[in-house]
């Protein structure tokens, strides 16, 4: 077989346009097939079938996404931390922003209670929240931030982060705004970073506090 | 035909319970069917097939959702705005709680990208947007908030409301904490007042104003 490399992005592009569109569930290999143009048959020749193109789809994104936080997390030490996660944010939603349909399709997917995510997804999430909660904590033992639950403003963090790119059929009808614009991203950063400003370093107001099991740190990897 | 009233929920609980797992196009008729333990022609009689199920529990989730929005709407002139705000928090998450596994259908639902989807829900989101501006700009007008752009504003609220229905599975697996465990809530409840302290009341912070086209009020009914 004549293999050239794009007839793999091809087939990727394909299957997370129809994934957008019909679900997981409703898209069949054929169609897949017949949307990028291919024979059938290389989908299981790169993939294994339409399981290991999930599992292809959620790890290449979500590796890409842990990268990030762990690039933010090993330079913890050099500025201070708030920069630190201005540019974590930053970095995050610039991420998504490349690749939006797929960043669309993992964070829907993952919303699905199936044994497959479910053994994907717990080793990878267990190291996000471990980099997430480390460099919480490593805020507040500078004192730079609030002492807060760890558990709950990562949870909010994470969800700030990734809304605009989950939900972007919400944006785009009530709003008309898409989360690949740049003149909308570049507002929905000023929401995130007030977020920051207001929730981790102001000392306006800081709910009392959560009665929550704190997990302990280093528990997660 | 010797129909009981329960038939209809049983249908309906078996529907959601499938969607769930298997996505709604993952999911047969005959499967909801099996799974209720009726006859499959009973779902052709009430709801007209699959896609009138899933009609009918968007609409009937929808409905009660923004029930409780307008119904704090109209009675927004008798005590202050943050107050009203405050209750329509709590009674949104309760309302979600008491149907947590429809609302994380129906919240995973409205981020595909079909056009059933935007018939069905066009209209009434484009009222819940009305009610939120609503209740937001007479805050701002009683001086009771900060100005801050409305669109930008309503959607992370409703984004805090909302997420942790959508992602019960990240929490469940990240932190395990469900939605609908009274001692999780609680302590949710807490993060969103400070959120609406910190974000709304507090003066200490106030991200530079928005270059948003800020979209007039009632251009949305």
């Amino acid at each position: 077989m004549n293999l050239d490399l794009s007839s793999k992005e091809k087939v990727v592009d394909a299957a997370v346009k129809l994934f957008n569109t019909h679900g997981f569930d409703g898209t069949s290999v054929r169609e897949i097939a017949n949307e990028a143009g291919v024979n059938v048959s290389l989908i299981s020749y790169y993939f294994h079938g339409k399981k290991g193109l999930l599992e292809y789809l959620m790890s290449s994104f979500l590796e890409g996404f842990l990268g990030e936080i762990e690039q933010i997390y090993q330079h913890i030490e050099e500025i201070p931390v708030k920069d630190s996660l201005i540019k974590m944010i930053d970095n995050l939603l610039g991420y998504q922003q490349d690749n939006y349909q797929v960043a669309r399709f993992v964070h829907r997917e993952i919303t699905i209670d199936s044994t497959l995510i479910r053994e994907v997804m717990s080793s990878y999430f267990m190291k996000e929240r471990f980099y997430l909660h480390e460099i919480l904590n490593h805020g507040m033992k500078r004192k730079e931030f609030n002492r807060l639950s760890a558990p709950f403003v990562c949870m909010q963090l994470r969800n700030l982060i990734t809304a605009p790119f989950l939900n972007p059929q919400y944006l785009q009808e009530v709003y008309q705004l898409a989360p690949y614009d740049p003149y909308f991203m570049k507002n929905y950063k000023k929401l995130v970073y007030a977020w920051v400003e207001n929730t981790l370093i102001s000392t306006k107001y800081v709910p009392e506090k959560l009665n929550l099991p704190v997990a302990s740190v280093g528990t997660g990897l």
